[in-house]
């Protein structure tokens, strides 16, 4: 992706333009998530949500520039989407099961999330790895806690962070995404992977 | 892709037909993972495999044809690759971390293997899609058999199949594909991603 499109998205200074912006890309997460990135339209884009198609360039420079944003607002309503889930809890290992159920529920409701995010490694490969950078540091600062509150190991880092971001991140696709009647529900998907993150599969 | 790609890869009926398809499938590995599917072409990857272009169409009918025999045939190298690593394990866990550490240095060997699977999801969903569940249902199996053996609990299945599925292949996108200079060994990762499947994090 260019470099000039860093500085974007723009940012809106009225409330009725922040949610102009966010009309464009709610409309760029169904746009892009049905028709992949080289299929989408910026028209389409701004057809699907109710604005002049001159006005998308008050927001974002191009169809990268949107794509780039969208990456990163999914982010962070991945992010939102674990903080809600977890707000209520105080024990460290309720914490990640929380941060799982509320995942898994944030994707079967936002199902375009896998391909967008997963386009990003050939449309825009910084963000992609961005994503998943910051989703490990997240998770490796709660498992730093979890070792200071004394319920974790005190030796876990970047390999653990890692492992339990694969983990959450196959269990959405197989439970969310790639669901099947007769699957167990989220609750007792995370559950499950909470009993193997905290003792292991050992008998 | 069309289903009349389906019968594709032809099998050569002679030891010269096999070597030349295997050169074609390692050239067609090089070429979609430098180049990605839509700009990779069939005259680079006879080209790249000193195979004239006329021979191509012995072996594949299209450049589908060769991207989707791609994919199987990376999931066969994962699956030999766990398979030697394990050769000389018996203990069930011992096989679990044999199988992540061969699969890291797999990985580190042949860092084309995730784009080309990770672009199977727009080009090729089916092969994408069947790539994981052959590997989930082969790790589910294994857990079976660990806890035949005692050695694990009895209750595993599919939800600790995938989950641990997820760990290996996030550990191979940071470890194998992402590494940074000071990263753990394949070996001290294998051995911090056994620890935890084996035992948990609780303290």
């Amino acid at each position: 992706m260019a470099s000039d499109t860093i500085e974007n998205p723009k940012v809106p200074r009225t409330e009725r333009g922040r949610k102009t912006q966010r009309k464009l890309l709610d409309a760029a997460a169904i746009e892009f998530g049905e028709r992949g990135f080289h299929e989408a339209s910026i028209s389409s884009i701004t057809r699907r949500a109710g604005v002049a198609l001159g006005s998308f360039y008050t927001y974002f420079d191009s169809k990268d520039a949107i794509f780039r944003a969208l990456v990163l607002d999914m982010s962070d309503a991945v992010k939102s989407a674990a903080r809600d889930a977890i707000a209520d809890e105080t024990d460290p290992l309720a914490i990640e099961r929380a941060a799982l159920g509320g995942f898994l529920r944030f994707a079967s409701e936002h199902k375009e999330i896998y391909r967008i995010i997963d386009e990003a490694e050939f449309v825009d490969p910084d963000s992609y790895r961005a994503h998943y950078e910051t989703i490990g540091e997240r998770i490796a600062q709660r498992l730093r806690d979890g070792a200071q509150a004394g319920v974790m190991r005190p030796d876990l880092g970047e390999v653990e962070a890692w492992a339990l971001m694969g983990m959450n991140v196959f269990l959405g696709l197989r439970y969310a995404i790639w669901n099947r009647s007769g699957d167990p529900t989220p609750e007792d998907v995370a559950k499950a992977a909470n009993t193997l993150l905290a003792k292991g599969i050992e008998a």
